[in-house]
């Protein structure tokens, strides 16, 4: 579960209503200020109806999937990939290649991109040609992450748009039916309901549209790294390099702070002076 | 038929029109405060002006053509690309590339561009030549597709702009012909036929142009992945490639899902542990 | 004459106008509430002013040359590029690289450009060095052109801003005097003359700079494209390519419409069956 | 201390308060007018909630280091590495790459980076990789320091959103309960409070939220200029280039007055020809 | 001097003054209206305060320095330059690479980067590295020239942020105080002065800071231009090549006009046929 997601969907909307709530006279007012179902047509309806013209069909259908991608997944454990890697990498030294297949399967990381990667080397194709195949499935996988976050792009730039076309109706209407006989409290009731509109594209963009958005393109960030990483992993393994300068390779791909403990977990004693680290390592790749 | 888009213009459309009728006191008053025919010459008027000092004729000339490509093309297949380049990849290894202008011409699949790609190798011209010259052939037709939403896009920016400018024509002689004898009725009639411009602008721009204009890039960017994924194949072919690692490597444009259920179907005893699928194939290729 | 611009021009100015009349009351009040020359001085003068400041002087005085350019330059036509560059690789293939000097400038086709490619390579300079050096040529005309629409996108820029500037004077120095003794009357009077120079910013930017600009721009890119077909087709000749080949190479610039009908007009009898085209080739490569 | 900012900071708050007090008629109205705890929900605490959802937590967990960072670090003197890394490239040339580990953790300069650098060239991996993995260090702590940025220009996109989503709510609540009997007072009462969300949300953005992201990429920027010299140095002296050139090659990194006073310092009776250091130096290489 | 920008500079001024002067009742009016110090302390105070925030001390040192060279340097003359290094090419063709360092000194034309790229190839440093360190000194050069600008794009940014917090302040503080009882003259001071802070924004941005950074940006890419070209020069000097073959070269960088016009005067008799120019050549460089 995404629960920041949630908890910061939960608070938006409970801070905007307890707003609303505070700001005006009683709750039976609140509800007829802003619950107005036209304008909803207007502001939801036509926002969704441009945004089903602009997309292709097939970006809607995978909308649902890809919420669910975005409440689900948890965060990625780069150095339980670099761990996997490592081990690999000393397994293949150890007993060759061919032997990756079987190890990928029967390990606790099941992750569809590693064992495609690993697939590939287990192939014996050349190294040229493998980078170049993982780098092309990465900008496939790139294509189809980023169809998921153009339907709330497009949708979060059509909300105002359709909420200020919904608010110049209303003001059209109003401005245009205006009877100053009724006195200006008529008027404000106008001008209040042409507003609401503005109101629900508002909410619409700022409060679900860019958040999702922008929360499936970090997602999306994050995972691209780790593939970028298995990669190098897994081309460093084909070249048969060192296990521990594997994992020296790798560990670019997280912070100082996590390096030096994973360090220090995994070879004891070199974790006083990491400076000896270095020189050890030299020896044995030299 | 472009269902999807169809629907969305007509749902958005009734959607608008609804909240218009809705709001408004009576269906006359409606026509009165909506149909304006000089404030649609300054907006549309100006803005198709605008637009046509903007881009050269030729892009407005390829308007028809562009709106019925948007209109009736129907979803790319991959997966049915997929087949026919493995299908000449066989060919090809069978009975030498020079067989394949015949094949190709008798296939299912007509796209021109595909025949194109395989007569460039059925020339024998040099693999580095036929990559740069399919990579121009793309990039030109990247060009001219974009004058397709050019046009669009240009007209989106200056809708809004001519409505503006209608909306300001409306208040500036309004302002200079105030005359506070008459009430504020007559002031909020003028107000009304004021805005009504902006009004005209933004459903230009946000329920015409900018769907058309997202609708148009969508489609061309399925495209260009179709036709990136056939110059791989064939160049693949042209390089003597398995068949089936062809379709492996081209199996990146699509998803983890089609590719599942289309190799099921294509080797239907290796389906049931795709880890042996790797194996094999490696055989195959050493 | 680039008519499309003119018309565009023309009727854009008399739609504004028309509107205008159309929605006020009498002439004279049209002139009396749109033609106010402090305005003017204000938006035009305060935009042009700081345009001088933004941009070097020379990209002003290049002003009359890019509006000749814009306004004379008739469209270009690759497919007469094509047939000259056809011509001269027959005449090169016949009698050597050194006649091409005389048969360039013997030729309808006046184009300084080509000229330019065709002298290096009588000059006999090696090809990546050719290459470097047209590419380097087309990048500095690029520079140089952008500096035509820089002046009209910075000053389509900064109108508004001092439409709005003056917006502002008009609305501070009306409401410190606001006399409400005098009625609503003057107040509206007043605003309407601060509106002005808002109407006069935005016709400024949406009616003459950026559809200046933007032509501007689409020319150019037109003309990057004949002269990278030209730079191509010039390459090909160095190198000694087959005249047809090059056609071929080249026919990736135009649209597949244009190529049939070319390829019908040059050789009649291969017009039926396409397919077999690509296959006559392959022999005269081979 | 990062003075400067906090000054501006300082100077910031202190100009716009007195800009309030200043403008209004009582220190009681000001608290009463520009405080109040449910626009503040609306403002603050709905940007901050939108933030939440757009971001990972782990952005949000940085923040107070990421704050940390902005306040303490002082400017880097880049001179002082040209100098470290003159220093290193002599004692590399006198005694071997090997002994640079001892001597760059005995210097005065501690910095992970030159440290970590070094300790590459130490292991005797070879320079192109050497150079790919530095490359890949500094992509990788790119990647993390922009999490630092994204944070606060989310909150500044989403201040001046919230801000006008908690106007619109108290303008749909004024004009909804409009009582013209309360007199025109109240009304502005009303409007008064409506608008203290947009002064909120602009504060939000402009006062605290740009700033800090602006200064955090300032500061990036100037580091990852100093990470790239250090690189160019440390593969120099890899190369086994002569000191004196390196130090002539980082000098591009500083500007020709701190390179002038510089080279000075370190060679005084050079300083007075420029001319004839370039020719000794030749000598020296030749 | 810049004389255009002071001239734009002044004329701008000017015609805002007019504009304001011409639009007022008195000139003591127009002090009273448009000269509020509070005012000022929130929008040029904040505005710096944020800038100040935004970015290093270091740039703002800079400003001084960055506005003379805003004001004085002359036009950048390539055709000099172009003499200059066909000059040198001569010399080196006579009397080797060493004699240029002496060359350089004793010209006409004094150029800092001129003396750095002749240096480096005195130095007898080889072309690869010659062009990388060159290349690297430039975009050293454009990470230095940026921080100019960045300076007033930040400020232009916060200026009519600033502005728009101002007004915001007055007219919470007016609709917080309203008392109809003054009459509606009251209310127009009062909107009156919260409007003078957008203006003060407005010009800030508009009329001092926009104008200064595109200038700066435009002088930038002019010096750009002819370092590139430089070292474009001077490596072909380095290559040996013919100097009219570099002249050739270079004019790339300059218009056909300029180009002809210094051609006909370097070498009178060839300005006849310029046909005949590149066969010559061609000899020459057989």
């Amino acid at each position: 579960m995404n629960i920041s997601f949630i908890l910061g969907l939960l608070a938006g909307f409970g801070l905007v209503i307890f707003g609303i709530i505070s700001s005006s006279s009683s709750l039976s007012q609140v509800t007829q200020s802003f619950v107005d179902f036209p304008s909803m047509y207007i502001t939801f309806g036509g926002a969704i109806a441009a945004t089903v013209m602009s997309v292709p069909v097939k970006y809607l259908k995978d909308v649902p999937q890809n919420m669910k991608v975005l409440m689900k997944r948890e965060k990625i454990d780069l150095n339980l990939y670099i761990d996997t890697i490592e081990e690999l990498a000393k397994e293949a030294r150890l007993k060759g290649l061919l032997v990756l297949e079987e190890k990928v399967n029967s390990m606790d990381l099941q992750d569809e991109f590693l064992k495609y990667c690993v697939m590939l080397i287990v192939d014996a194709i050349e190294p040229t040609k493998v980078r170049a195949q993982i780098e092309n499935e990465i900008d496939c996988i790139e294509a189809r992450h980023a169809s998921a976050w153009k339907v709330f792009d497009t949708l979060a730039a059509f909300g105002p748009a359709f909420g200020m076309l919904g608010t110049l109706i209303g003001l059209i209407n109003m401005l245009a039916n205006m009877d100053t006989s009724q006195g200006a409290d008529a008027l404000g009731k106008g001008m209040s309901t042409a507003l609401v509109t503005t109101f629900y594209g508002s909410m619409l963009a700022n409060m679900v549209c860019a958040p999702i958005s922008n929360r499936l393109k970090a997602k999306h960030d994050e995972e691209m790294i780790a593939k970028e990483m298995i990669m190098e992993g897994v081309l460093s393994i084909q070249s048969g390099e060192n296990p521990k300068y594997i994992r020296e390779k790798l560990n670019s791909y997280i912070t100082y702070k996590e390096r030096g403990s994973e360090a220090a977990e995994a070879d004891g004693e070199k974790s006083k002076k990491s400076a000896k680290r270095g020189k050890k390592k030299s020896e044995a790749n030299a």
